[in-house]
């Protein structure tokens, strides 16, 4: 399985450790973790694959990899700016948002509009609009929201 | 000014309404409108818009223009998917987003992400997470909504 | 029809009148010119464009309109990048290649690779590698590559 | 380094061996081999590089991995159609390309507009239209081609 890990590039402490929990999880189970490939919460949660030698990509909004995470096995610098959240979302099974900025609110809309599974830890609250379409779904844990990652992609 | 309209390919009739009134409005004060190009709020749009002799732009998901609105003055195959949703935002000056599906989310984070104005008519409620980046503005009418756009881009 | 025209944005005088004409034979005809919305041969097509009251449409490679011809009816910001090539390519039903950058040779190779009928003005010569495949056509003067684009698209 | 491996979905046989033989060896050195993911040259570059245990990267057009070769080390879905080519390259810091298809022309031309090094291997003949640019570089066999991707982005 891919996990798509979607947060800001500046955050607070503990959405960095919550991020670097959701990459060890991530990590443990096998899955590769994709995310986009800069600081903050992709940093951390790529830091989080790393210290259990897992895989993790980096899909960049650059033309090159100055900015890229340490921390990524393989990184993808791709010039598109913001339209990169797209392939960020795309490359995961299932999208785990870590915090509330704007650019992981994208995030989180375009995993819903894909109909995957997309699992919030301290993110945005958002009513429920259209009652046949899933929604954002809510956890507590860095291991709650992969058991959900999981369980959601398989059915 | 460019001004950007968001908003669903499948939508309840009042929203359609609402939304050719926003392309009046936008035409008849001589600003270019925006849109996806598709059906719903963006084809509703597009008709004000010709309805007022104006200039309207969609930027479409697919390759052709095959699912084109008929009322666009020009429209752009990108074959870029949902990430075609970044450029309609990047074009215009101002965004105003009309209901409220997971595609307009995406629209709105863009908009909000990238600083411009971004007025909703009937969308989405968003709770305010920094309060040093400007949140989402609610009109009431559609010629409120071209009148904010037109203020706070000047600004 | 909307036609595409394809060139470097810094070139030598004599490609830039080449392309103002290739400009004025797209509106006189009553099409949509497409480019890339910069300098060189994308700002004398518009030229040509504007000086007999046609529409034309630049989609750019940045995030603003700042470096867009003065001469576009309508510009794109897209902030893809080289990206962006594909989509100068895809709105055209025919290109017109106006000299010999190497992204006018990916936007020939582009259109080559879409079906679209290509044809060049003082251009790229190409070998021909698939005979299934249509190859780059060679005219002499802008008249003649608008006739050009124009018969290739209606077959 | 990264090393982008550029070629057809369909080709003969023989380019088949040779994009096998380039994968070993870009693997055999270390280095990740990207390219577009899909069957061919692709497909057996990636196949070659897995018999070297090496890392591969495929970025593909379509908006899931259906297609994707079985012997990628990660696939990325963008669902950009032609445009994920400008991300094939981005990606590499040297471009080899195997043999002759369109879509590997408007690779080799967004390497050689990139200032990257680009090294064909039984691929298009370009003349040379600007001397202060770095042209294409032939090569005769997959290791030769790999040396002259290593030398020449080091210098």
């Amino acid at each position: 399985m891919y996990i798509t890990v979607a947060g800001a590039s500046e955050c607070p402490r503990e959405l960095l450790d919550l991020a670097y929990q959701v990459g060890t999880e991530i990590a443990k189970r096998g899955h590769v973790m994709v995310c986009g490939g800069l600081g903050g919460v992709m940093d951390a949660a790529a830091r989080g694959v790393h210290d259990e030698d897992g895989t993790s990509v980096g899909i960049l909004p650059d033309s090159d990899r100055a900015r890229a995470s340490k921390w990524l096995s393989v990184s993808i610098p791709t010039d598109l700016g913001h339209a990169r959240n797209t392939l960020v979302v795309l490359s995961g099974d299932a999208v785990i948002a870590v915090g509330g900025s704007y650019g992981t609110l994208s995030e989180i809309a375009f995993g819903l509009k894909m109909g995957k599974p997309v699992i919030g830890l301290q993110t945005w609250e958002l009513e429920r609009r259209d009652p046949r379409q899933r929604g954002l779904i809510k956890a507590r844990t860095a291991a709650e929201a992969v058991d959900l990652a999981e369980q959601l992609t398989l059915t």
